[in-house]
């Protein structure tokens, strides 16, 4: 019961049957394995976790010790995948309000000059690292938020004082990030070319800030061992991961193009980021993909509830329930009961948080005609996310293939930055 | 040029023709400005802003100056309509890390204990104020986040100091909200009758938050009262909001189902929160509406941007574009160019985020096939976001009868706190 996908449907042809998927899933699978090490394929995730080279990840812990020893600021400047999965696993497992002195920001996500002048006005007067995470190194957001940092950095201690407080995770060899860091005296941790952005948060790109921000990376690890094994099966009939692929393909074909992951968790707002991207992006393309959008609940049942409950039926639930929270907090009594809570008294919120999701499904399910996936998870820690994570990855994967896309490529993605280098009058475009 | 609502079409039959709209839009403002004092139609809003109770504005600024004069913190404690109206203008007016030594948090709009238990942590050491906004006052989420905040402040000041730090925006006279005020002694602002949550950020429920957080309400109420004429025509062809609606209207019928409302600044994603009840709350029901979602760019166009470049083909996008920053960025020029962004070096960052909008624009629209709307405004103050606020809620309210649903009704919402409630043992459910 530690990892349970369950699923309430809401009429018996939603329900996918074995017979109609393992065939083609035993091919995926065959192929995910058997590609894996093509480097044009883009499937090195596959077994990374399980093959990790033990001195990198020694050298990721060394490197976070000395940024944790030193500095009370980390700021992890990336985009998109570069970022999103270290920031899932950061604010799941040390929440949004984390006790911890050493602080964890995001930079270099936006053009925005409102968000960038109140950044660096906030860091002039920090003690802080940097991160600085691009495959390129010429990402423009990206790009641009280390030239300021760097900049704010070199002011403040000079080039060789700026230079221990910068790490860079980037493609080994080649590019602008590589370069620079080898000018500088960089530490600099591979970003291995055979693995995309978006699922790449279990190498060095997700590792080291995740170990900077004092979690057990070692544990982590673990999980997405323990992953490859539980969902790497190829038989439909043993895999939830494929499973779970394989009912997303049963309703996106009946007319359920919008999936919606719901939390109850406002700490797991960076997990979905990260899985909208993961899907998003993998499988929206040739005018075909789900999609993937998110909600935390019990707040978004006073927004888009109503919309989930009356509105237009092409959407199903995904939900995710992480039980046994680490910290809970018990309702007080009052003697003078007028706002009506002390029938929930001395109970814990995770008991109510808990009813108000079966409640919910419950309503959207039977009442609002609502397809549900659950996924239970018993407990949220580095492991049991780390588990989640790779689940997510395998499944995405195999739901591309089902789909017919190619779940490893981005080509819409370069259209919009071909346009705008155009118009800023950058060279060759 | 100050408030322009532009449309990028992907095809000639998706242009609406006024003649096909305009009697129904004359006929429908007839009845919003007939029923308005109507107050089982929760229309009030419609010319709240021009005929406010100079008085109560007064007593607003003072409870405000109040609190700013004599604490560090303020909790705004509410859910949905009770708070994401007041939160969209005072991120987008101040910014996400505002240099304010006076500071806003948001409480009671989750059961999780995680973020509960941190917020309550945070708080302990600091000499917080809180506003609560409740209708009714048992509200499970917000009334429970008021029972931790009111035992802490008892701990910290006894029972007349916590009634000094404690306002509360609720219906008079009745409610538990405001029988718990008369006898404790709380400061209370009402919350009119006849305006429902999402229409409600000109009310106290908006005005009083914005007003602690140092935000200028003359102006936002000036900017209401502007939009009040300047979208209150009966006539399509003078009103761009009515536009907008028949827009939307003519898109939904033509199969575009959802609507992704798109911002450039990080600041606007509680602006984006506030849109996305008023539009899913209003015009989901009925088994109708479309689906509003929204997106920061560009940070989203490295997840998102994947699928709406090249996935399914039922998005539109509504640009939300505000002009002429009050602060920026020069990105700084460097003589070794490894990075490769001397070419845009001495430009500004809104320089470059307004190409990037651009580029974007075209991409999706003309590459690939997306409808565009572009709200495109002169600047970001108090004033012109009151002026946004209003064109969106008479948009919406329009948009909502052309649906032929009611738009100031939620019955959906209902379900799942019944269902909660009963699994709760709440008496009588």
């Amino acid at each position: 019961m530690s990892f349970e996908v369950g699923f309430e449907h809401v009429n018996k042809n939603l329900v996918f049957k074995v017979e109609d998927y393992e065939e083609k899933v035993r091919k995926i699978n065959e192929f995910l394995e058997y590609e894996r090490t093509n480097p044009n394929n883009y499937i090195g995730w596959l077994h990374y976790a399980s093959h990790i080279n033990h001195d990198l990840v020694e050298s990721i812990k060394k490197q976070a010790k000395y940024f944790r020893e030193n500095y009370d600021t980390l700021v992890v400047c990336g985009i998109g995948g570069s970022y999103l999965g270290a920031r899932a696993v950061i604010e799941a497992v040390n929440g949004l309000m984390p006790q911890d002195k050493f602080k964890v920001l995001y930079f270099g996500q936006t053009l925005d000059p409102n968000y960038t002048s109140q950044m660096l006005a906030y860091l002039k007067h920090k003690n802080f690292c940097v991160v600085c995470i691009s495959k390129s190194g010429t990402t423009t957001e990206t790009s641009i938020a280390f030239r300021l940092l760097k900049d704010l950095l070199e002011k403040k201690h000079g080039k060789k004082g700026a230079a221990d407080a910068i790490a860079c995770v980037t493609s080994i060899g080649k590019g602008a990030l590589y370069k620079m860091a080898q000018k500088e005296g960089y530490s600099v941790f591979e970003l291995p070319v055979n693995i995309g952005g978006r699922y790449s948060v279990i190498t060095p790109v997700g590792l080291l800030p995740i170990a900077c921000a004092g979690i057990d990376i070692d544990r982590f690890i673990a999980g997405f061992v323990r992953a490859e094994e539980k969902f790497g099966s190829p038989e439909l009939s043993q895999n939830p991961a494929y499973q779970y692929a394989a009912e997303q393909n049963l309703l996106y074909n009946n007319g359920y193009n919008i999936e919606l992951l719901v939390t109850y968790e406002p700490r797991l707002q960076a997990l979905a980021e990260w899985y909208k991207q993961l899907y998003d992006e993998s499988n929206g393309k040739d005018r075909k993909g789900l999609l993937v959008m998110s909600s935390t609940f019990t707040t978004d049942l006073h927004s888009l509830g109503q919309f989930i409950q009356d509105g237009t039926k092409d959407l199903f639930e995904t939900v995710l329930l992480f039980d046994n929270p680490k910290i809970d907090v018990v309702i007080p009594w009052n003697d003078d009961d007028s706002d009506e809570l002390n029938y929930i008294a001395n109970k814990k919120l995770s008991y109510v948080n808990k009813k108000a999701s079966e409640g919910t499904i419950s309503a959207h399910a039977n009442d609002g005609n609502v397809p549900n996936i659950i996924i239970e998870i018993d407990t949220l820690d580095e492991y049991k996310f780390g588990e989640f994570l790779y689940f997510s990855m395998r499944a995405c994967a195999m739901a591309g293939y089902l789909l017919n896309v190619n779940p490893f490529n981005q080509p819409g993605v370069e259209i919009y930055k071909k346009n705008m280098f155009k118009l800023l009058g950058k060279k060759g475009y």
